[in-house]
C-alpha cells in the first residue's frame, strides 16, 4: 500500500476530470486522495463518485493537506501561476497542463521558483506520450529516416469554440492556443526554431472576427537546424478531428496520425465510407493516460520529467513569435 | 457506495486476470471483492497488488462468502461446469468465459440449473461487445446494407499455441478452439446454421499433426434463411493479428477489421510499412472491458444478458458439427 | 514493318471491341489487318472507325484471307469450337477469350486438333497478366511467404446481368460464368484441385430462379498438396466491382485487389468516402491490353504461350464440378 | 479520314516521346505526320518504330510542311520562344510544355504574337488532366466541401536531378522547376495568389550547394480571396513519387494522391509493406494522353483551351515571386 503516490487533482473542468478519473482508477501506482475545485458541490459530487477520500473548494487547503504528496493543476490558464507557486511552496511534486502560464514573464518566474526549491515539475503536452509520436521518435532515433530535414503538423478541430472562448486574451488566439502542441511536437523531432512566418484567415466563421481571432492558419519554420518546418491550424475540419505530423528525412519519412474510429467500413452505391476519430478526447485518451502515469512513475522513482519546464517555455516562445508574426505581416526571430 | 455491485472473480490466468484487473480498476460501479484460483500464493499476490479485500484458494469458499454478489469464471473449460453449478446453487449471478462446457450435454445440465435457479447467466462472447462488430450490428439493422445474404468471419492467429494445448483432448481443436468465435459472429449477424462444411490442414506446423491438431481449417455453411458463411481459421498469420469479418446484402456491404496497431507509416526504399495488431489481448482490451462493464450493469439493474446460455449452446452446436464435418470428410446438418 | 503480326478480330461485342482496338492501337508489333462479325455492318463501322483495311461478316472469309497470320476470337462461348477449328485449318495462331469450349468434350476435341495442327493457342485469363497477381506470383516464387497454404479468391459484380444472359444453359451459371477466373487463379496460385464443395442461394435477385440461376456462391476446395481454398462469388457488390484475392504461406501472406478509382478522399459531416473501380473494363483495362501484347509477342518471337490449352481445361473441369457439387449438395472428387 | 488532326511533334527527349508516341497511337482522332528533333538519327528511329510518315532535324523544316496543322513542342525550354513563334508564324495550333519560357518578358512576347496571330495556344500542366484533380475541381464546383478556405499541395521527388540540371540558371531552381505545377494547380482551386514566403534548404543532398539550388522547399501564401496556401517540394522521398493535395473548405475537406502503385500487399513478419507510384511518367501517364487529346479534339472542335497562356504566365510569375522571396528571405507581393 505503501507503495502508492498520494496525488490531489486541482481543477475538476472537462479535462480535470480526466486526469482525476485516471488517477483514481487507471493508474496502479497512484491513490487520488483528494480533489479540488472552485465549484465546491462539484468537488464533492466527483469525491463520492469516485470513492476520494477528500474534497476541497480551495486550492489551497487541498495544498496544506500532508497526505497529499503531488498534485495535477488544471485549472484555467489564468491561475496557473498562482497555483503552481502555491503547491511548490507547499513542497509537493506539481504536473501543471499546458500552456503553463499566460506569459513568457510569468513562466519564466514560476520555472525559476520550481527550481530553487527544487521540486518536480512537469508540463502537460500529451501529443509525447501518443503511441504514433512516440514511436516515431523511435523510429528517427534508430536512424531509420536519417536525418529530419522537413516537419509538417497539423492540428484541426472539427468546429470552432464558443466564442467568449475564441476571445485571444483568454485563448491566446488561435495559434497559441492550439498550435502550442505542434510547436511542442516541432521541437521534440527538428530541434529548437529560429524564424518563423505566419498566415492567416477568418473565412469559416465570419462571427470569429468580431472577438479578433481567425480560424486558419500556417505557420512556416526555419529550424536552428537548418531544417523547415510548417504548422497547419484549423477550426474546421468538419468531418472530424485531425491531427498529424510528418517528418521527412534524408533516408526516408515517417507519417503520423489517423481518421478512422470504428474498424468497420461501409460499402453501398455511394461509395466507400468510414467514420473519423470525433474530437481530442476519443484521440489521446491513452496519451493523457500514459502521461500522468508517467508523471506518478517519475515522482516515486526519480528521474527527468519526460517534459521540462524548459520545453514548455520554449514552444511558448515559439507560439508568441508566431502570433506577432500574424499580427505584424513579417518574419519573426526568436 | 451500496450502489456498486460486488463481484467475485474465479481463475487467474492470463484472461482471468484481465477481467479481474477490468473489475478492480475500471468498472466504477463494481467492486471486486474477492479472487480465487488454485494456485493460493497467486491469489494472494494479486489481491496484496490491487487491493482485493479477500482471497482464496478454493472456487467454494469464495462461492460461501455472503459478500460476493456475482462471480466472473474464467478458470479452465474442464472446470467450468462444476464451477457454475456451485455458483448456481450459492445464489451468485455468473459470467463464464466461453466455452461455457466440454460437451452439448454439459452445456445442457448447466443451463437447466441456471434455468431452474433463476440466476442471471452470461457466457463470455467479447466479440458482440467489440466497437466493429457493434457498429455494424447497428448498421444492419437500421438497414443500410438491406437483407445480408453472405458472411465471411476470419480469425488467424500470429502462431500456434504450445503443442499441449494444441491437443483436441483439451482444446476440442482448432475448429471448437478458435471458431467458436466466429460462430457465434455468424449466428449474431445471419441467424441459425442449417448445415457445415468443413476442410483442415496441418501443412504450416506439420508437428501438431503428432496431437492430432490442423493448423488451417475453412468451414462453409449454409444458414436457416438460405444465405450462405465461410469461416477462416488458421494459426500462421505470422505478421500479426487478423480478426475480421465482412456481411453482403442486398444494398451494400460491410467490412469490420482493422491491421495497424500504431498510427505511423514507414516509408523508405523498401516501401510503406506499418506494423499489425499482435495478439487477442492488444485487439480486445476494449472488448473485454465493455463486456464486463454490461454483464454488472445487467446484472445490478436488471435485463436480459447480451448473451445468453442458448447463444453460447448453438455456437457449440456449430463448431462440433463443424469439427465432425472436419473428421467425417462430409457435410453435416445441424 | 515487316516486323509486324497481321492479326485478324473476330466478334465485335464488348469485349471483342476492347481487343480488337488494342490490336489496332496499343500493341506496337501488331497490325490489325481484318476485323469479321455477324453484324456487317458493325464491322464496316468498326474497320472505317479504326483504319483497319478489311471487314469481313464471315469468320470464314477473314480466315481464308492470307495476310491474316493470327487471330483474337471472341465470339460467343457456344461458336468457339467452330471458329477455332476453322482458325487451326488454315493454320493461323489462335487467341480464345475463356470459357474456351461450351463442355470439356468441346475443349479436348479443339486442344487435340490444336496439338495436331501444331499451332499456337492461348485462351484468355486476363488476371493472369493484371499487375497484382503478377507481382503476387513473384513474390511467391522468391519464397516471401513460404510455401502457399491458404487461398481464398474474390469476384463480385456490381449488378447482375440480363436475365436472358443468366440462364445456365447460355451461361453455364455463375459458377462456370464468373468462377472460371478464380479456379484458373487458384490453380496459377496453389496448384491442382482435388475436391470441391459449392453452396450457392438466391436472395439478392430471386427473379433469377425463373431461369435456375443463384446470384451468390461459397466453393471450398482441397488441393492436391493438401492446402486449402475457397472461392466466392456474388453479383450484387453493388458499391463496384470487387475483385481480390489472398494467399496464405507459412511465412507471410499476400492480398490482391483495390477498391479505390479515383485517387481522391472526401471528408464531410457524413464521414470520409472514396469511389470503387466501377466493373471489369476499368478494373482490367491494363490486363487485357498486356494479354494481347503477350501473345502479339509470343507468336512473332516463339515461346509457349503464357496460359495454355490444359491449363484453360483444368480450370473448366474444376467450374463444372464445383458446379455439380452445387446442384446435388454434395462434394465432388476431381 | 479526314476526320483525323495532323499533328507535328518537336523535341523528342523523355516528355517528347511521350507525346509522340500518345500521338501516334493512343489519340484516335490525331495523326503524327512528323517528328523533328535536332538529333537527326533520333527522329528517323523514332519515326521508323512508330510508323511516321516524315522526319526532320529542324523545326523550321516540319513547321513549313502544310500536311502539318499543329504541334506539340517539347524542346528544351530555352528554345520554346523561338519554336512557338515560329510555329504561329506558319499558323499551326500550337501546344507547349510548361514552363513555356525562361522569363515573364519571354512569356509575354508570345502569348501577345499568339493573340495577334489568333492561332490556339495551350501550354502543358498535366496535373489539370489527372483524374484525382478532375474529380476534386468537379466537388469543389458542386459545392461539397463549400467554400475553399486552405490548401496544400505537395510534389516530391524520388531522388535529385543530376547536378547539371539542377543548375537555377538551367532549371531556374527547385521552387521554378518544380513548383509551377503546384501554383498552378494552387490557382486552379483556390484563385489568384496576392503573396508568398518561401523557406529552402540543403540537407539532403548537400552537394547541390554546389550549383546554387536547394533540395527542399516550403512556401506559404495568401490568396486574393483572402484564403491560405502552402506547396511543399522536396528532392529527397526517397520511397517514390509523392504528389497530393489537399482543399479544406466550409463544409469539408478533399485530399487528391495516392502512393501504392501495384494493387498488393506483403504481410509478414516485418510488418504490412507496399510499393509506391516511382515516378511521374507512371503517375501521370493517363493524365499526359488526357491532356494531349484534349489538345487535338478542342483544335479540331473549337473551344477555350482547357489551360490558357494566362494561366501559364500566371503560375510562373508565382514561382518567380516565390524564388525572390527565397533569394530575398522576405514576403513577396505578386
Amino acid at each position: 500500500m505503501s507503495s502508492r503516490l498520494n496525488v490531489g487533482a486541482i481543477g475538476l473542468g472537462r479535462l480535470g476530470r480526466v486526469y482525476a478519473q485516471d488517477l483514481a482508477q487507471r493508474v496502479p501506482n497512484a491513490r487520488l486522495v483528494a480533489v479540488a475545485d472552485q465549484k465546491a458541490e462539484l468537488a464533492e459530487q466527483f469525491a463520492k463518485e469516485l470513492d476520494v477520500p477528500k474534497w476541497y473548494q480551495s486550492h489551497q487547503d487541498l495544498l496544506a493537506d500532508p497526505d497529499v504528496e503531488a498534485v495535477a493543476v488544471v485549472t484555467s490558464t489564468s491561475t496557473h501561476k498562482e497555483v503552481v507557486l502555491d503547491a511548490v511552496r507547499n513542497g509537493k511534486a506539481v504536473f501543471c497542463e499546458k500552456p503553463i502560464a499566460m506569459s513568457l514573464e510569468e513562466a519564466r518566474e514560476m520555472l525559476e521558483t520550481v527550481a530553487a526549491a527544487g521540486v518536480f515539475f512537469q508540463p502537460g503536452f500529451q501529443r509525447r506520450f501518443d503511441a504514433g509520436y512516440v514511436a516515431a521518435k523511435k523510429q528517427i532515433e534508430a536512424g531509420v529516416i536519417g536525418t529530419p530535414v522537413v516537419l509538417t503538423s497539423t492540428s484541426r478541430d472539427p468546429f470552432r469554440p464558443p466564442l467568449e472562448f475564441c476571445d485571444p486574451k483568454v485563448s491566446g488566439g488561435l495559434i497559441a492556443d492550439m498550435g502550442i502542441h505542434d510547436f511542442d511536437v516541432a521541437r521534440m523531432f527538428m530541434g529548437d526554431v529560429k524564424s518563423v512566418y505566419a498566415v492567416g484567415c477568418t473565412l469559416a466563421y465570419p462571427e470569429m472576427k468580431s472577438v479578433g481571432d481567425i480560424d486558419n492558419a500556417i505557420v512556416s519554420m526555419v529550424f536552428e537546424s537548418g531544417a523547415l518546418g510548417a504548422v497547419h491550424l484549423s477550426r474546421n475540419a468538419v468531418f472530424g478531428y485531425d491531427i498529424r505530423a510528418e517528418i521527412w528525412g534524408t533516408k526516408g519519412s515517417l507519417q503520423i496520425g489517423y481518421y478512422r474510429q470504428t474498424p468497420i467500413l461501409i460499402m453501398t452505391k455511394e461509395g466507400i465510407t468510414h467514420d473519423v476519430v470525433p474530437y481530442f478526447m476519443e484521440r489521446f485518451e491513452s496519451a493523457y493516460l500514459a502521461q500522468i502515469q508517467d508523471f506518478v512513475s517519475k515522482v516515486q522513482h526519480g528521474g527527468e520529467p519526460a517534459v521540462t519546464g524548459a520545453d514548455a517555455m520554449a514552444a511558448m516562445r515559439v507560439s508568441l513569435a508566431a502570433t506577432r508574426s500574424l499580427h505584424g505581416g513579417r518574419i519573426v526571430e526568436i
